[in-house]
């Protein structure tokens, strides 16, 4: 599919009704990438297509997936819909900002995702250590909440306007390219496999803390397939190291 | 009323869903001044207040007119939000534009209304000269239509925004604060020495650009001084591992 405008990842949604009125809010700001994580009542979803009135073929297109990794696999800058987090030390995007930034991006090569989460909880930590940054709409503090589809309507709505105007910054990108989510996941991995068998995860009562931070911290860096194969090259070496006793 | 924001005049409104849907997206950004010409179903409207949930005080609150001209009587600035109508010589303001002038007018002691349409046909001309401008959100041309909560939300997130022009992105410090240089060259010394006691630099020839290249990527980095004790603590760990043999 064309590289041309950021992906909606609706995130475990429920109500086949939200998923076809965020279809049409896409549509209403000529975006049509839709990506759907493990809806609650399965794929295709009859609702979702007769809510969507006009807006089906955006459904028709979506692409399904078991999971948020694998639904930003391909990404180089993945942002999630969520109020501030905080316990989580992460770029705080508005809407505003995250969808100049998108445009940006899109405009270098880049592929741009945007997480929803499901409509009575919102995304998830695990979710949100996976994006690399977060994108909260600025709403009154005593009423402070949207619904899916309004959330996508907001995001629809900066996309657009974000289009309309200029780009700010070029990145020098020296003979490599961005690493892209599925890279950093492998480079994940690997640290947090040989980081288990080192046994830095200790105490084990603060090992899952210890696991999100880290996750965390790697969401964070904007780490180049050179930088991704120096890293993983360090470890590789410390372990090779190690086996020599 | 105080006069600190815009009222919002829903002109004709039919479903009492859509009103109560309004008054929710109005309270979402902070705006309780609703006001109600002719309504189809009469006033109050139970299935308005049944979906108002939490946001019925903006409901109780509405003042009810019989017609446009009553409900702006004693504005000195009135939108209405309809598309762009190539017949009528008019300002068009964008709906980040509207609230912006809003907001300045506002601050000037004037009071300023914004007028939306009825569901399915929209304002008419006649409400359409009574208003000094017009608003137009910029749609998709081949799929431009949003209902009366969808209008309401658009305008309400752009009057907040104007309020607020918040910055484009901020930083959630989780408790810490960014890496000092010092820490940062630190941090790289102490890679670049149990790298190279790991034998890294290899082979001999190639070792000055794989330390620069190391040495630029730590320098792309924005670690925090959690991130720099995360970092400093996996290699001390991969160390302690070797050591035990």
């Amino acid at each position: 599919m064309e590289n041309k405008s950021p992906a909606f990842v609706l995130v475990r949604p429920q109500m086949g009704e939200n998923i076809g009125a965020a279809a049409r809010s896409m549509l209403n700001f000529d975006l049509d990438r839709m990506r759907v994580v493990a809806p609650r009542d399965g794929w295709p979803n009859e609702r979702a297509v007769a809510l969507a009135s006009g807006a089906g073929r955006v459904l028709d297109a979506a692409q399904l997936t078991a999971t948020t990794a694998e639904a930003v696999a391909d990404c180089t800058m993945v942002f999630a819909t969520t109020a501030r987090d905080r316990d989580l030390t992460k770029p705080v995007y508005s809407p505003e900002g995250a969808m100049a930034e998108a445009r940006d991006r899109i405009a270098r090569g880049e592929k741009v995702a945007v997480l929803f989460g499901p409509e009575r909880t919102g995304l998830e930590n695990d979710d949100i250590v996976l994006a690399n940054a977060i994108v909260t709409v600025p709403t009154n503090p005593a009423f402070p909440s949207l619904n899916l589809a309004q959330c996508v309507l907001l995001m629809g709505y900066e996309w657009r306007r974000a289009l309309d105007a200029p780009a700010a910054m070029q990145m020098e990108l020296a003979g490599t390219d961005w690493a892209a989510q599925a890279e950093m996941e492998a480079l994940v991995a690997h640290y947090e496999e040989r980081l288990e068998e080192a046994g830095f995860f200790f105490p084990e009562a603060k090992a899952p803390a210890m696991r999100r931070n880290l996750r965390n911290l790697w969401s964070r860096m904007p780490l180049t397939r050179a930088d991704v194969q120096i890293f993983h090259g360090m470890m590789r070496q410390m372990v090779r190291w190690k086996e020599r006793g």
